[in-house]
């Protein structure tokens, strides 16, 4: 079994995530539900992206409607080009995303955005033919991605958000005035986004309906290099790829002109230190830089924040300079000035975007703390970051007697507000240390015959398998120093 | 001006929350956002909750799929049975709510699950004509509250959720083995649901996109008296309404049955403990215990936990005991087994709801806090909790120079990562107190003379006005004993 698969089995059994309406077989692909263990890591991973990057940089936080007026997307361009190529088997009637389709069958790379005559000659030149029964293939169309929704009784025409920030862009200029904003201003949001893709698969990895959590830092674009707080991130290494990885100090990346300014390096400075507290493996991340036939239609300088798994580099953050293309669109199409006072002069605000895909960080972050302990039985131990991990802490009574349950149970409505804590009484001692440890607890606190003579309790850290002694009302303290960020 | 109309208007100015897509003319009704201080503060409810509700009672979450197949509402009922009666106006074809239009223009109330011909009767009796053209009313019909969603190039049916806890119990049969779970088991969700109401209104009172924490208690119904925690809560103090309202300790509720058992006495104990920590008047609370004829068809006991607010009461959390109503459905439709084992036993667990709108108490908590100061300039102030205010602590520099900006500079970097600050150095000291009051921040520490030379800072306190003086080096500690839970 490969890294991916075990990762998966572990979800499924674990309780971090598994398919959604799983009980019907009609059941669509694309959509995955957050377990109780997934849910409690993902909200923990949400409160480190709020600590490092939305309140470390004063940045708003808004939570908008994931249904948006049809207006709103005539603006974004979704309306038109949010689409991917589309072909049908014509014996077996089955549809296929045409450029994936290609990729497969005949093995060969095909642009993001190709037209569909590009498409159809590549179906024409390698004969490509239906992988399920042989049939010719049609010419492609071109499919939307947006989920169409009808409200009300006149069923008037609306759209489930494909990306998060349009709610960003689109409530800009009452942010702006109500928090008495100043350029650069950073609005972030943390929602749910969807997407109808032809062909959903691989667990978390692509969705048809998944979390984001978007940054839209509004800027000024005559100020790109006027940026005080750069001194506190200049040093900051990055990983740079283009044909090999290059480690650079922002500093030195602008020098050598590989960042185009110091407000562009500020932000993914930033980013990186969020991630490097992720526990995903610095060296195993990379920022690429894409190439102007990769990069959306709008953007001019893009990065992918990547990182390295056991199926391939995976992007998880996309950061995007989309220049002023946002507020000029929505401006137009709803006929209102967008511009604002930045100090003496009216600006329409440019926009530099990190828009970060949070399911696939849940997976990165289990893929590179997953560890099978070689030395110790072959131990399947995630080594999650204490603050990241769903449970902080096990309560062990070491046996079934009841003074061992009641100062057990003690224990646990001493510190279960504050903490995620379980407690486990079934099985021996080490089943259930190996239990915590697949799930990447921690602590283990065991309550033992010496707990009845003196109120001490034993720790035994996940990692190094030590054990230590404390006080049983030293524990909420010992928890709260442990599981700092 | 009314209270609600003042909530409103500071959630409006101070981005507590403001219209969907509200740069656009096509924007729906029934589409709200929440802005940064709205996002703040509902976190922060949130992880009261969590607190509370989930952690207190070992409760599982999950975070479950908004698109759910369209077999899912087959068993549920929704496909059938979630709807509204609608007419249409003959001649201008406007559409209307059949109950709501007879019950504001005849001034009679309707029950909620009236059906089509009671409706047709009453319009006819009563000469009910069109409000806005005088036009003649159709005949009424029944207008489902599902949005539906096409799926794939295939089209396949699917719905956005009604409702958040129909996740919980088609998940219910791999959550209970994967937590290797013992009845009675409490699962969690909060999350966006959704209804296409035929005219929505009030603000975030009735929303066509919605945010519920919902909480499922599957149990054994041979058991609900069987329960040890019961302990913990009997005393607890609950208001019952019936035609007046009684307060009561859950065991002389249970003597009287007003309370049907012990289960529902807890968890009704802790909602309410719950309660009593967001600041919410208890006085102006009451549980209130459904009519057969206003509970849901698969209700067999149902209180609404409502709330006197300056619109009337409202109802904040629906505690329905559904019974078997849901497993036994979904199992039916899924030919599923969802019985479990209660230690030796087998049995489809019976479920007790609380179903709570989040949006409603949000606004709730903001209206109970709100406090117009008459003795003191009749100064606007939020009274929260600590723990719920968008922001913990101003941070004023006394006056605009560099060395008081560089102090506040420097604290706001030692504390703005753990806590929620605002730094405002514009304006008088007076008109920064009252901005900072006016959405609920307990604390301003300002910069002044002293300051520079013994590196002390003022607190003020938002209620008192007090002020005190205490080292800067202790703001960290300060706030976090302060804003404690
Ligand atoms: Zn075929
Ligand atoms: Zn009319």
């Amino acid at each position: 079994m490969n890294t991916y698969d075990e990762i998966i089995q572990l979800a499924l059994e674990r309780g971090f995530y598994f398919p959604s309406s799983e009980l019907y077989s009609d059941a669509n692909a694309g959509f995955w539900e957050y377990g109780p263990n997934g849910v409690r890591m993902k909200n923990k991973f949400l409160d480190l992206w709020r600590r490092e990057l939305v309140r470390r940089d004063n940045m708003l936080e808004i939570d908008g409607s994931q249904i948006m007026s049809k207006n709103v997307f005539m603006a974004s361009g979704h309306l038109t080009n949010f689409t991917d190529p589309i072909v049908k088997c014509k014996k077996c009637s089955s549809s296929f995303r045409a450029d994936k389709l290609i990729q497969e069958v005949a093995k060969i790379d095909v642009p993001e955005r190709m037209e569909n005559e590009g498409v159809d000659d590549l179906i024409l030149q390698n004969n490509i033919k239906c992988p399920l029964c042989k049939g010719e293939i049609s010419k492609s169309e071109r499919f939307n991605m947006m989920f169409k929704i009808e409200i009300g009784p006149n069923r008037d025409e609306a759209y489930l958000r494909p990306e998060t920030c349009q709610s960003i862009f689109v409530d800009f200029s009452r942010l702006f005035k109500v928090s008495r904003g100043k350029l650069p201003l950073g609005i972030a949001q943390v929602g749910k986004s969807f997407r109808n893709e032809i062909s959903p698969r691989q667990g978390l990895l692509r969705l048809r309906e998944f979390y984001q959590a978007e940054i839209e830092i509004f800027c000024n674009p005559a100020k790109l290099n006027d940026l005080n707080k750069y001194d506190e991130i200049k040093n900051t290494l990055l990983r740079f790829y283009d044909t090999r990885i290059v480690e650079l100090s922002v500093e030195e990346a602008l020098e050598q002109e590989i960042l185009p300014n110091k407000l562009v390096g500020y932000y993914l400075a930033l980013l990186v230190e969020f991630f490097d507290k992720t526990g995903i493996d610095k060296k195993r991340t990379r920022l690429r830089r894409l190439s102007d036939q990769e990069k959306a239609f709008y953007s001019t300088v893009a990065f992918d924040f990547e990182v390295d798994t056991s199926i391939g580099w995976l992007e998880l953050v996309a950061c995007n300079y989309r220049s002023d293309y946002d507020l000029k669109s929505h401006s137009a199409t709803s006929k209102t000035n967008l511009e604002v006072m930045d100090e003496d002069t009216k600006v329409l605000p440019h926009v530099f975007e990190l828009s970060l895909g949070v399911d696939r960080c849940i997976y990165s972050i289990l893929e590179h703390s997953y560890f099978i302990d070689r030395q110790n039985d072959d131990r399947v131990v995630l080594k999650l970051k204490p603050y990241l991990s769903p449970i902080h802490a096990g309560i062990l009574p070491l046996i079934k007697k009841q003074e061992f349950k009641d100062k057990a149970s003690k224990l646990l409505s001493n510190i279960r507000r504050d903490f995620d804590v379980f407690y486990d009484e079934s099985g021996s001692i080490g089943r259930r240390y190996r239990r915590l440890e697949e799930i990447g607890t921690p602590f283990a606190f065991t309550i033992d015959h010496q707990t009845l003579a003196d109120d001490t309790i034993t720790v035994r850290f996940r990692d190094s398998m030590n054990q230590e002694r404390i006080k049983i009302d030293e524990v909420h303290s010992f928890l709260s120093k442990q599981i700092l960020f």
